[in-house]
């Protein structure tokens, strides 16, 4: 098959792409929301979507499947064989082509030489560069799009403001959770780069362990906000002065984490890459740091109010940050240090402004969190063998180390800064969340050959162990649980859709028998402890909700039974608005929170009208289910 | 430079590809706004930012800059000659490859056979075709994506069920609003083909008059959806019966369009593309377009309520949508018509279920239009020479086939509807409008190498002036105006940001000062008249909003003036709230509807509490405006 002569990709470069793309995505979030079912992090799932559907998995079992699907060289399309580039002596540009040719005059096979004549073909093919599949360069555009989007959202999370609120305690847990693991961490792999390089997956011939190992350090000491984010809010702690603090912590401590790697890569050339000065990255990076934290928060801010009052909405404002951030990381990348730097210090800039609305850094967020950063991680995962490059010295000697040093760094802060011996520990566990970012910082570091696909793999595993072990570790350390959503608490068995019954005492009979199936416990009893509760006083809480609820004896856990009575039932409540929705609280004798925490679950999951509304006309347990969950996503 | 080993793309391409992006989205946002605010289609704007970045302005003032920031083709590293591949007869695959070299023995240049070496150069470069850059191939995959995920959100906008409701009428409107033009449009297209081919911008060598008429004759008879929706919108005409009316007529026109641009296109093999079996072709779209409208629909209701049961919200929602139409233009690009009919389709059975939200929906739209959109639009514009290749015959010809064609097959179509004959030239004024998907079809024609540049540039042209004119033209059919909004009246001169006065008394004449400097008009003439109505009754409206109003004789147009008191002026409303947000409405006195009109866009605007305080709060012009418009577009 031929070339498309006007368009640029031919009709089936285009189907593998997109094709590509859907079943990236596709696959991406499904595992991710199967990770999240399972109280994982969603960059679990979405990493596991590239094993299987990459080398890993898909390549070793149709190696086919895998190069149809992700292909990675250009073909010439008459002969199949590869197109290469650059293929001479980087250091002689003048010097000529070598071709294997046959002599016309004898008909022997031949070495000419070429002068001046691109793409001809020299003996040794690892000499040259092939040239990559098209396919493979559209989706590495997205992937490059896609990180720098990754990085704006989490600067926009950044709020410098809250920093400085918290003082001198946020300074001593980030600079001590700082300090101490890039200190073990660098002195690790400069130890083991110079002595046992092996067990670091340190490649002595690069020459480059003193980069090496600060990347480590940097590697070691980062944290990853919104992993941290999402358990402090499952926690019910995000707004807690103790949140408050590990969150303006892990600000500072994502701030100056990033800034020492762009230093890092500031000092290595990229394979290939023209040697740069690197005094001038080194001050031109600071300079653009400098800028964007003080100069450019300030215009940011004051130019925000001036787009939305001059543009329509939100157009004009998605508009400009997505333009911002774009500028922002081409800037960095010709500086010569990363892209995503640029996009990070612009999400910085412009999410302290407070005239960014949250109607605005929602959309954004929602489009790079459910869209972008699944086929990226995705993506990540895609090429590299990760049973093949599956190290257990490496892997264990890197979570120790990461493990150790965070945990360790942020309790010895948490001390100096005047905390608890439990929560200085709780912060130590909570900050050592790695997460997505870590993955990032690897990957650019794996395309800078600063590290083998060994310890990159290493550090992939690390980022999602430290991301799964921090919530219940801190849950631990701090005696306290993880809030229920109300989603969580729903089942199709406890559901009845239509409820037959047309008064208070009818219902809970009928929501009982349903509970005795689920629960084993027989009927009657459920059924006594509950109306002998109601008749001490009505739970009709309001807004077309009643509560009835007990505590039942030989109960294993507590239970939720919904049922849904369109026509409405008299649960004598304040309002004397009759109940559509009855759910049914049933808590064990000896758990004294749960009931508490159940009542919370309910009355934030009916808190919008419209969702009452759809739930109350949903038909069936699926639509009752969609109704509840539409809308109610925390923010992360 | 030199490529970089593990990453595909060099930092330089990178960095061009990123500042790319970020320079055509900035100038197409920029531009669209300001066509905006002259009251023309977002699009023009947005085409014209592709006009000015590229060959047409750029490409004459600074060819270098244009071809550094947009490359063509990839340059081999070392010599900086293009490389070339597919340059043998497609005919003959074993053919071997003939490179001029210099004779070894001799020095004398010579031409060689190389048996079956890639890449190798022939003499005559315009047999072979020369590799893309990196940067152009992944702009071109952003474009695909993007042009997918326009017709994505347009067929979200097609709601069948509207269709069927509207019933005869509608048929009748977009049958004869299709029938005429087709006609008008296929009898010129085929006439001047066989017989003034340049007139009409006809490749005679391309052999092709019948798919080139028909697909003249397509481009004819569709409409723009959005174009037309937010026409409606303007004139407050949406949800009365005739903008239902014509909504649905547009829908059914932009379905049977855009299957027969996909039966156009079966018909055609794109050049160098293998011969495709016809039969199959036209089979596998007909059973694909019935199979979306039909089963599609009917499972994609089902599915959603199951996806926003089980999955996070609006991750998998969103994920769902985007996976589902890039699966299925995957799948219409295999089967050989294009990518976006896909998308379409998966819009339409997705957009008609009644449980996807309106705020999933509103977070598609918005990327979508507001960064996918400009971006394609520029980058349609960009490759093409619009001066060097306007024809003046070609686009007088398309304008008037377009513009006599569309309106008068949608009056009589109303007609027969038994709409009157001032309702029947509005709704031939509203279809005529073109719009965005009109660029989209040529663009696709134009790489079919079905079209020219020259009738490329004749349907932008067209596509564009019908947008503009229709608006216009169908207020006038109907004697209606344009709906003012509250931004629109106001202005920095006629605001106040923080009113002396702390009476009633006080703040009417405090503001007709304000209002004589800018209308001419004496300020006691003003105030009097002003505080004359005031007296009859008060005008305080509630909500902490007063809208004290005069007649004026003398004023030469309605006239807004704004003052903010943060502490509040009695203004006697009904809620007792005092009053924050003065607006002082001044109509002339010939004026009937002003007055009312006025009225409607300040209570639209403080409608939203939120929207009120940040205003209160505004500190300056500025901040006023920034807080009234933001949440306050509507979808179109």
């Amino acid at each position: 098959m031929q070339i498309l002569a006007a368009g640029i990709l031919t009709p089936t470069e285009i189907t593998i792409f997109l094709l590509a793309l859907a079943v990236l995505l596709g696959m991406a979030r499904l595992l991710g929301e199967v990770a999240k079912k399972f109280g994982q992090p969603t960059v679990l799932g979405e990493i596991l979507a590239g094993v299987i559907l990459g080398a890993t998995v898909l390549g070793n079992v149709s190696s086919e499947t895998y190069s149809w699907l992700f292909p990675e060289y250009l073909a010439d399309h008459q002969s199949g064989n590869d197109i290469y580039y650059d293929k001479l002596d980087p250091n002689n540009d003048n010097q000529p082509y070598t071709v294997g040719a046959i002599d016309p005059s004898t008909g022997e096979a031949i070495t000419l030489t070429i002068p001046d004549k691109p793409g001809a073909e020299v003996d040794d093919k690892a000499d040259g560069r092939r040239v990559p599949s098209l396919v493979k360069v559209g989706l590495e555009s997205f992937f490059v799009l896609s990180v720098c989007l990754l990085l704006l959202v989490a600067g926009l999370e950044v709020d410098l403001s809250i920093v400085t609120k918290q003082g001198k305690a946020a300074v001593a847990v980030s600079l001590m959770g700082m300090i101490v693991p890039f200190v073990i961490g660098f002195g690790v792999a400069y130890l083991l780069a110079n002595n046992a390089a092996d067990w670091i997956g340190y490649n002595e011939d690069s020459d480059k362990a003193l980069p090496f190992a600060l990347f480590l350090g940097i590697a070691m000491s980062i944290t990853a906000l919104p992993v941290i984010a999402k358990i402090l809010l499952d926690l019910n702690m995000f707004k807690s002065d103790m949140g408050m603090l590990i969150m303006s912590s892990a600000m500072v401590n994502d701030l100056l984490g990033w800034i020492g790697f762009a230093m890092v890569l500031a000092m290595i050339t990229p394979p290939g890459e023209a040697t740069m000065d690197l005094q001038f990255v080194i001050f031109a990076t600071l300079l653009f740091v400098g800028f964007m934290l003080t100069a450019g928060r300030y215009l940011a801010n004051k130019t925000i109010p001036l787009v939305q009052a001059h543009s329509s909405w939100p157009g004009g404002i998605l508009g400009f940050v997505f333009v911002l951030a774009l500028l922002c990381a081409a800037l960095t990348e010709w500086i010569g240090i990363h892209a995503i730097f640029g996009a990070f210090l612009a999400g910085i800039a412009l999410g302290d402004s407070k005239h960014l609305t949250a109607r605005t850094r929602e959309t954004i967020e929602q489009i790079v969190t459910y869209i972008f950063a699944p086929i990226f991680f995705a993506g990540v995962a895609l090429r590299i063998d990760f049973i093949n490059n599956f190290d257990f010295v490496i892997v264990i000697i890197v979570l120790v180390v990461a493990i150790i040093g965070k945990v360790f760094g942020c309790y010895i802060g948490a001390k100096i800064a005047g905390l608890s011996k439990r929560e200085s520990w709780a912060i130590g566990f909570g900050m050592s969340a790695r997460g997505a970012m870590e993955i990032i910082l690897g990957q650019i570091a794996l395309s800078f050959e600063l590290i083998t696909e060994e310890l990159f793999v290493a550090i992939v595993i690390m980022a999602i162990a430290t991301s799964v072990i921090a919530g219940p570790l801190m849950q631990k350390a701090l005696d306290r649980r993880q809030q229920k959503r109300f989603a969580d608490l729903l089942s199709g068995k406890a559901f009845v859709s239509r409820l037959k019954a047309v008064t208070r005492k009818d219902a809970i009979q009928e929501l009982a028998q349903v509970a005795a199936t689920v629960t084993g416990v027989e009927a009657t009893a459920i059924s006594d402890a509950v109306w002998e509760r109601e008749q001490t006083m009505s739970t009709g809480i309001g807004h077309g909700v009643a509560v009835p609820h007990g505590r039942i004896g030989g109960l294993a856990k507590p239970q939720l039974i919904v049922g849904v009575s369109p026509a409405g039932i008299d649960f004598d409540a304040g309002d004397g608005v009759a109940a559509e929705i009855i759910c049914m609280l049933l808590t064990p004798t000896e758990d004294q929170l749960a009931q508490i925490e159940m009542l919370r679950a309910v009355a934030e999951a009916f808190s919008d009208p419209a969702r009452h509304r759809s739930a109350v006309e949903a038909e069936g347990y699926t639509q009752f289910r969609a109704a509840i969950s539409v809308g109610s996503a925390p923010a992360h």
